[in-house]
């Protein structure tokens, strides 16, 4: 695959990989790619990563249905960082419930969460 | 301080930082932080960042004039990821002279640049 080659890898084969809402233009999720994740992600058209707690590849969504369809993939300048455009399956992209997983905003030197939880996650996971 | 106790800064000291256009929507670059970029931004309002090829503190926009005035900042649900609302003084964030650093899209397999350049990087620079 040549297009794999292109993105410059780095000693421990992790990239960051933002995912932005198709329409909305929110800003879902920070999640980690090695090579076979990025792979993955354009052949099947929905996003996996690589999870650095569990040390596995892992297909958003596999357990919640929370799965992010792929719109566009671009990469950066310095060609180390990678951008989907994606479609939030269930329109929950956080283990929290919530819609992004950036909702703690920082106001007068304190972090406050700023969007509600939409689903309980318990519920989400079946636990 | 407190707040930046929340983070969970990991061995290397660096989280990745996102910045995105305020009113666009559109995401704009991503570098990284340390505790010092983090706290020179909320206090100057303007993005600084840890320059890992140079490995100094660097103040976005410095020599090109193209700061990153601070609208708002957020964190991610695991604590490890910075959000950045963003005024991107000259409307140009990449150093090749572009709006966005994320220029490159992915179509049929090649990796190609979608975005114009705005200003010659060696007139922005004065090279």
């Amino acid at each position: 695959m040549d297009w794999l080659d292109k993105v410059k890898w780095p000693a421990d084969g992790l990239v960051p990989a933002i995912a932005q809402e198709a329409g909305s233009g929110r800003v879902l999720s920070l999640a980690w790619m090695n090579r076979e994740a990025l792979q993955r992600t354009v052949e099947s058209g929905e996003a996996h990563y690589w999870s650095r707690s569990r040390k596995k590849l892992w297909h958003k969504g596999e357990e919640s249905g929370h799965v992010q369809k792929i719109k566009s993939v671009r990469l950066d300048c310095d060609e180390d960082v990678v951008l989907l455009e994606v479609e939030q399956r269930g329109g929950i992209a956080c283990h929290t419930g919530r819609h992004s997983c950036f909702y703690q905003q920082l106001k007068d030197g304190q972090w406050v969460a700023v969007e509600p939880v939409l689903k309980d996650p318990r519920e989400i996971y079946g636990k």
